[in-house]
């Protein structure tokens, strides 16, 4: 994909004559006028993606992105590079943390190598691999432009590959050491916020190595020009900022995002990386966005601050920090519940009460 | 149950030791220290509710409390007084919201007529009815003295009911047309804050129904002596709140949170009623606060103000108003999902990964 093609994508608008008519089914349901709250926001918003007032997400899969980060040598981080791997190898056969967990949800978990160092091929885990991790961003931009256009693409490719598996509904995880380095650096350069309010412990830093992460983020920030507060807007600046001080696994969802919107598919996001990459593609592609289904709130402080710059709000809000998809799955499940009222047959008419009436704002 | 008996119940505090041996069982887990965030805070509660690290809540059911307040013929709300009688039927065969949406999450729901008005036997819901209806408070006190102690007994009888049958945790539901009205009332009177900070519009009221409720609840706060916003504080004073502007259901509700707390059994508050209720319990009963566990923030203003007051804070946010015990349902499947995270035997040592080290702080 070339960047002209990457800034020529159109997103179609959410069908709003679908939105009203799921929002009008809900208010059939034997229930007080919005009793669901954000639940019969999000399912409209399912119908208006998926332009059928027939909202099915039985069919669930987190898509796991994992990369290595060259910036890792800095010592922003508590893990070595080789979990990176490690964690990806346990997570094609189901045993780490997501696994587990979308088991309880129903869901499925889809891992794709996008960027480990190694070259070893795992059992259940898709290799498309764009580089062997990316370079320290301290000392040189983390990939090239081919390379972030490709992570992109391999995003969009794994969404069109799961929408023909038949997923209705999808979530957004990732795996790789210093991808909370990667990814507030990215967040203060989008944003314009400042390095020490956006970034975070991660995994659980103590507080030399946050100090130590947050000059390494602002030295790169003052580097490439993004420490001046402004924030970073234009598409093709966004793309500099991907591919200077992000990862590959960051790209690899930003791709996620472009490609659920392309193909009228919802996607669930997850915590701060997840929300980074979200941020970065609507920046990307305006539109991104309306296909984009919040979920949680996390422990890392960007993570707040870029759903506001988004305008989406988080449904929980538990200082999650497990990363994986983790929170995604969390979110499948509080979905399924509410979909089993949208589903139910008992109306008012049916239980023989007079239906609540929406009162004038 | 006398008043001198209910004021002499003794509460245990919870295990300390199991509460740290939880902890640092989820240390080993291997995933970031304190990734699952609140929820490792809730598993770990519930050991040491439960006095075991092998938490336990497989079995689960919401005990939901259905009941008449006379205030209804004050016009405070938009549905007629019968309809707590269909719902409670249609509940009985968990045909309502409620029974749906707990299929899913793998709980049962029992209901309890505490306190409707007819006579009606329904299938599926327990008769343990206090009296038919509580009277109209804007004329006299809602239930005699006897009355509110005797449907504090039921509850707590119903969780006691609950532990001889198994389940292992509980979560709180209610059905009574009118119960935002005495809910914010009690919410009120328990916390001095103001009638039009704490009152909303509960099943969907237009501002002139709005004003009307506000307007009534004042009027009785004035009349009992409520309405310097001082807060009732004093065991003996909460319970004349409960008896003059409360339901038979939030009493109910009041008994099982104090049930909870004499059988061990942990129980997740729900919304705007059930968080009265905690509060209403804990005044009563100092201690009981340690065995709730919050859910979600409700649309109902009152909500956020009195889990301040509890001093605990919600999972959920998500502008909920259904009540039934449906924000309790949500919670337990989140809960489910993080159990199915600690009960997995993927630890450090076993993906040859050195374990995280917590920070000091």
């Amino acid at each position: 994909m070339t960047k002209e093609e990457l800034f020529g994508i159109k997103i179609d608008q959410p069908d709003e004559a679908v939105r009203r008519q799921v929002q009008a089914n809900w208010d059939h349901v034997a229930k007080p006028i919005d009793g669901l709250g954000v639940f019969e926001r999000i399912t409209a918003q399912i119908g208006a993606i998926t332009g059928t007032q027939k909202v099915d997400i039985a069919k669930k899969a987190v898509l796991v992105m994992s990369a290595d980060n060259g910036i890792v040598a800095e010592g922003v981080s508590q893990s070595g590079q080789e979990v990176s791997a490690i964690v990806t190898q346990f997570m094609g056969k189901n045993q780490t943390s997501v696994g587990k967990m979308a088991r309880v949800a129903g869901a499925d978990v889809i891992v794709t190598d996008i960027g480990l160092v190694g070259d070893e091929v795992y059992v259940g885990v898709r290799s498309c691999k764009v580089a062997h991790g990316t370079k320290n961003f301290l000392k040189e931009p983390a990939m090239t432009q081919e390379e972030v256009l490709q992570a992109i693409e391999v995003g969009i490719r794994t969404v069109e590959e799961a929408r023909r598996n038949g997923y209705k509904l999808l979530g957004t995880g990732e795996m790789g050491i210093g991808n909370t380095t990667t990814s507030s650096a990215v967040a203060a350069a989008l944003t314009g916020c400042p390095v020490e309010a956006i970034t975070g412990r991660g995994a659980g830093l103590n507080d030399e190595g946050l100090a130590r992460k947050r000059e390494v983020i602002y030295q790169a920030l003052s580097w490439y020009g993004w420490a001046d507060g402004a924030g970073v807007k234009a598409p093709s600046e966004t793309l500099r900022v991907l591919q200077t001080v992000g990862g590959l696994d960051i790209a690899g969802l930003v791709g996620v995002y472009i490609g659920g919107a392309l193909y009228h598919l919802p996607v669930v996001m997850d915590g701060l990386i997840a929300t980074v990459a979200a941020l970065a593609a609507e920046r990307l592609v305006p539109g991104v966005r309306d296909y984009v289904i919040p979920s949680h709130k996390s422990r890392e402080p960007a993570s707040g601050l870029i759903m506001e710059a988004l305008g989406v709000e988080p449904v929980i809000d538990a200082g999650l920090a497990l990363g994986e998809g983790t929170g995604a799955v969390m979110m499948f499940s509080l979905l399924d519940i509410a979909m089993a009222l949208y589903e139910s047959e008992m109306t008012f008419t049916e239980m023989q009460v007079e239906q609540y009436e929406r009162y004038e704002k």
